[in-house]
């Protein structure tokens, strides 16, 4: 049998260290391939770049870079760079969660979810806590987590967002399939001048509360657990449909 | 009884037609207020900019720009410009639709999901068709959907995603509500070469195939009809949770 091919990506980079660990924790699984940002492009979300060309700089056969966003490494490295269609799909480690509203904003989950469009199974992974990050934990329970989703299947048309807790693998409870929770920040943005005296608006900071009710995934996270949530494409409120034909009179 | 207070935002910059038709279409029902990019930014999707400090630059009390993401828009409009949370949120008009597997790229739908995370319904407006766009039926119909947007309620965590067919107004159907549509994109990266004789690869074009069975956005779209889609924050695959519970062996 083929050697399982895993597509290896992320938001912060080629030369992060969250990658380079990943890479070397999927390796043994078969035969991963870096295709990543050449510079850190967090935040991002799922933002293509469509207004210019992107040139590939290809450090080995495994490893390959370029000047754009996460979702234009999956993009191009599923129809350019690898020779068949991947098996798997890891994007991260991410230093630093990415849970609830959040995962809305991040490049790390944007390029799961562009690697399920292609029907790829795709995992997210992000390590919580600060820095400095050590990514020994997280890259074990990487290993794991791709090996099963080889062995196992995804639910169709959805990826995982896994996050894992900053804590020695001793302490961590196990793994735990959660819900997206709900995110509310307070004073997210902090105001600053330029040199000319004008106000400007920094978004970032402040504090952070969380709702959603039970087994979120900072629920999970905050009680010592992986927390494993699988997030689908179609972002239709089935149930909405309903409520307006009801309540909408036309 | 005080006047409905309305945000206007898109993705394609404060100087776009379709931000102007928008505006001129919602500000008989309250006061509009347009907090916009300076510049286009469309697929962008639900970009953040955390990494420098962004500047508003105020036209007069009503449009306010700044060099930011549609996202930054929103999240700076209602923490840092408005002097209340508004009754309603609208995006757009978008020149080309976003249906389907799209949304998750578009600027124009993102804003609509962050108004959405704070507790404003949101509606994001596209029209249909190609270049030169007229958005005088668009617009009629934003009027239309707004009013009912703030007479009636949306679901819970839902925003609307409006899509208005390139008809003249006697030829639109109606409005369907719907659910969001898959869409399958072939041969959709380009090559080019720079003056160097080096290869690069150009994101975009290509065909579309559409695929998602029923009452999607983009069968409506086709078939004539206004189409609005309620898309949900909560990106969980319920069901999923299920799934990886019963067939994950750990």
């Amino acid at each position: 049998m083929e050697k399982p091919l895993i597509l290896v990506t992320n938001d912060d980079g080629v030369h992060a260290p969250g990658i380079r660990a990943l890479f070397a924790a999927v390796s043994p699984l078969g035969r991963a391939v870096i295709v990543a940002p050449e510079r850190d492009k967090s935040a991002v979300s799922h933002s293509l770049t469509m207004n210019r060309p992107l040139l590939v700089r290809s450090v080995d056969e495994n490893i390959h870079t370029l000047d754009g966003t996460p979702t234009d490494c999956v993009t191009i490295g599923l129809n350019k760079i690898l020779e068949r269609k991947p098996d798997l799909l890891v994007s991260g480690i991410n230093p630093g969660p990415n849970l609830g509203d959040d995962i809305s904003y991040s490049g790390t989950v944007s390029a799961a979810i562009e690697g399920t469009m292609y029907g790829v199974p795709s995992l997210a992974f992000s390590q919580a806590g600060e820095a400095p990050f050590d990514y020994e934990v997280a890259a074990s329970v990487a290993w794991k987590l791709a090996a099963m989703a080889l062995d196992f299947r995804l639910p169709p048309d959805t990826l995982l967002n896994i996050n894992i807790p900053a804590l020695p693998a001793g302490e961590i409870q196990g793994i735990r399939f959660t819900r997206q929770g709900r995110r509310i920040y307070q004073n997210a943005i902090q105001e600053t001048f330029d040199p000319w005296g004008r106000k400007h608006y920094w978004i970032g900071g402040g504090t952070v509360h969380w709702s959603g009710g039970d087994n979120t995934d900072e629920q999970a996270l905050r009680d010592g657990w992986i927390s494993v949530t699988p997030i689908q494409l179609d972002l239709t409120n089935h149930a909405g449909i309903d409520f307006l034909q009801k309540h909408w009179r036309m």
